[in-house]
């Protein structure tokens, strides 16, 4: 331990006046940049990562680092005599040395080391990973400062950041603005019962005083899509993604109290036409992107994690998505051989069984299920004012495995349908700048929301929502 | 009221089979693309926005229509008799025509109308936006609804969306990962008291049972550096953009209770120099993405919220920013001929005066300030280990009329120092994760942490920080 700290020491007085050791020419790379390099010179070069294996014959000393760039290792080879004793698995290294084709058919390039030095070792005992172990995912899930350097983890950390850019960019080569809706707000959009609230944590306020911060009762978001429908109707094409949150009591593998959505809102939608042409846009766009930018990592999940997946993602690009109403979805259900817990009946919920089936029955293909009874969905979505069965603009995507991915409608923007509809509720005052919004120019317009964790799961295959998030919260369990 | 609803009724029925009035060729196009047009030749488009001003002639009519996707309006001519009565300030409107060339100076196209649609009307009596009105800031801010609808709230939107995605470009082409650190925390990094507690709304939990959603007490983070530390011991380089929380009690044009942080960790950041570099590449490539990409919209800003401000902008830009130590800082302030509220003293904090002292004292070019005292800094920060004015590596961004605009440091990747540090500040069990990342590979590493709105505020010269957040939270307001 104190050889490590004299060696960090001696090392950090470098730092201000470079080390004459190996100052000169070593260009420093991430390991992605190293491997990227065709036809190696024998440039020199320094590499900072960490140790994922040591093997020691009697000439040559095997190291493969990784410092998290790319899911392939860097191969150091080196003189035995090189390696100092505290290189361990874990460990944090810089090898400086010579870049030059690998004799090996499984890398292209190696690094023959000159130099390598330990930044910082590692307690292999007390460390939860271990040397040429397999962990599983629900093993690494008990250590959320750590899973992050195993491979499966770490791929997918690189999917999350490649898919999160890959939105953006849909959204902004798409004339969408993005906008920050608020994570506090005084509204609970859905009208459901399972949010959080919000208060400060100082105790000094005084008796007697509001005993609200924001002197109103506030909650954690939802959804964004009402403050959407404000910047919709300025911008004409916005969108969203951030945090929402659900204080859900259920500790199933597919939910969370923290979760990312990205929403999108566009005026002047005239049709569910536009808004399912939007969501089987993004998801196309999106999907094509992270598999072509990120081949290895995504490989990790369709060949290891989830066998057969790639397959079905490619079922799922290939295809127009199917559409289909909610009465025709019943319709199916009815017909259906197999035997429900819940019976599907015209006006009640579908559940995630009768999702299931429906993506059966439509050969694994996305399906867009439309026109839910209006009983069912919040004041929002547009009334269709058919009958005798009454319907509403509301559309959810249902996916394979995972079920519903996307919900969206067009919204009510007739003011007249809008109020009554409030007031029969007793929020007409609440909502009233809401109503303001269909005052003042208001326009025929819908949006959607997608769970990102579950397009994760969706395109990966991952069963358990906790594994796609980098620390999950959920019923009981707020870790770091 | 009837009769706009008839229109939209009709239009309704148009939308699933095309209205054949004007079905045909006009291509729908964005307010931008169409102005974008250099050589108009009279192509037939379409174009669907809000109207902003509505001048009638004579012989002619002339309509100037936004949708949000540009500061400049696009401007209509029609025959008067095409104008609906309900064509007013407010309405939101679909224009068919032949774009052109305009014969006036200050544009280079218009739309020679032949149709002209009110989609929704605007009660203009009860609209808070009126006709010809210059509104202040201070009078839109009671608007949140209805203020993206100005010009300079627009063109604010319009430069968060732009810079929001000039960060995430500028870390992607630095080799950073995105990670959405959480939002919902166990820990309270900064130990400090200000700070907003989540519960489930939900009534209905059981007297006896644990009170908690989490089990243990939980709250809005006010930074992602501890985790993004987890992050950056597996993926070198990360970075997070996200909301963060205050529950600060203070009412000033400076602080807000949700407000966005752009914050990175590099692994192997051996001095500060690392991190005040990345500091200084952000705030210059953003800056010039944003100047590059939005001329018009920063324009307003430059020219009519805050004259003078390109000049301060470009002397930012242009100047490499100084550093200075904390101890010289102080000896400046004692040297100063100013008298300050607080008198400067070395081992107290830096106040807002001292730091637009210090700014101007560096003729308005962004200064570092580094080496803090270690009594004033929390627990994570790297102990310099000197004497007898014991100092931290810790740095800040001081920049002209905000004050500061970027906090770092190196952090303690020593797992004795830390482990001490925390052991006399008896917090030694609830980070025991996090000495752990030193005891696993430890490598040096630090960060630094941006407020977003305070560096829109700094590039735009905005004086109120709520008037840069589309929907701002504080202490006694949560508005929508």
């Amino acid at each position: 331990m104190f050889g490590a700290r004299c060696v960090r020491l001696v090392l950090r007085r470098c730092s201000s006046a470079p080390c004459p050791k190996h100052a000169a020419t070593a260009k420093l790379l991430r390991v992605r940049e190293a491997l990227e390099i065709r036809d190696p010179s024998g440039q020199d070069i320094k590499v900072q990562g960490w140790v994922r294996s040591v093997r020691s014959q009697k000439d040559v000393l095997f190291v493969h680092m990784n410092d998290g760039s790319s899911l392939e290792n860097l191969q150091v080879v080196a003189d035995p005599e090189l390696g100092p004793s505290e290189l361990t698995f874990g460990s944090s290294v810089e090898v400086q040395g010579k870049l030059i084709k690998s004799p090996h058919k499984r890398q292209n390039v190696e690094l023959a080391a000159e130099n390598i030095r330990v930044v910082g070792p590692c307690d292999v005992l007390a460390f939860p990973l271990k040397y040429k172990t397999h962990h599983p995912l629900d093993y690494l899930r008990q250590f959320p400062h750590v899973r992050c350097r195993t491979n499966s983890l770490g791929a997918l950390l690189r999917l999350r950041s490649e898919a999160t850019a890959a939105i953006h960019s849909f959204f902004k080569d798409n004339g969408y603005l993005h906008v920050h809706t608020p994570i506090i707000t005084s509204n609970d959009c859905e009208g459901a019962g399972e949010i959080f609230q919000v208060e400060s944590a100082n105790e000094k306020r005084v008796p007697g005083e509001n005993p609200h911060f924001f002197d109103v009762p506030a909650f954690l978001t939802v959804s964004g899509q009402l403050h959407l429908e404000v910047m919709a109707g300025a911008f004409s094409k916005v969108y969203t993604f951030g945090p929402t949150f659900r204080a859900d009591d259920s500790q199933s593998r597919r939910h969370l109290a923290e979760f990312y959505m990205v929403e999108a809102e566009l005026s002047f939608a005239e049709s569910l036409q536009d808004i399912m042409q939007a969501m089987e846009d993004l998801f196309k766009k999106v999907t094509d992107t992270v598999l072509s930018s990120c081949p290895r990592d995504v490989e990790l999940f369709h060949k290891h994690v989830a066998p057969g997946q790639e397959a079905k993602v490619e079922r799922m690009l290939k295809n127009r998505f199917i559409t289909m109403s909610y009465t025709e979805a019943i319709e199916v259900l009815k017909r259906a051989h197999q035997e429900f817990v819940y019976k599907p009946e015209w006006g009640r919920d579908l559940q995630t069984e009768h999702e299931r089936y429906l993506v059966q029955h439509c050969g694994e293909i996305p399906v867009f299920v439309f026109n839910y009874p209006y009983d069912l969905k919040p004041f929002y979505m547009r009334d269709n004012e058919d009958g005798p069965q009454h319907t509403v603009s509301a559309v959810d995507l249902l996916v394979p495995a995972v079920g519903e991915l996307c919900g969206g409608s067009l919204r009510e923007d007739r003011p007249d349908f809008l109020q009554s509809r409030l007031q029969r509720l007793g929020l007409e005052d609440t909502y009233q700048w809401y109503i303001d919004l269909r005052r003042f120019g208001s326009t025929p317009h819908g949006g959607f929301g997608m769970g990102f964790e579950r397009y994760l799961r969706c395109i990966l295959g991952v069963e358990n929502i906790k594994d796609v998030i980098p620390f999950p919260r959920f019923s009981h369990s707020c870790v770091l």
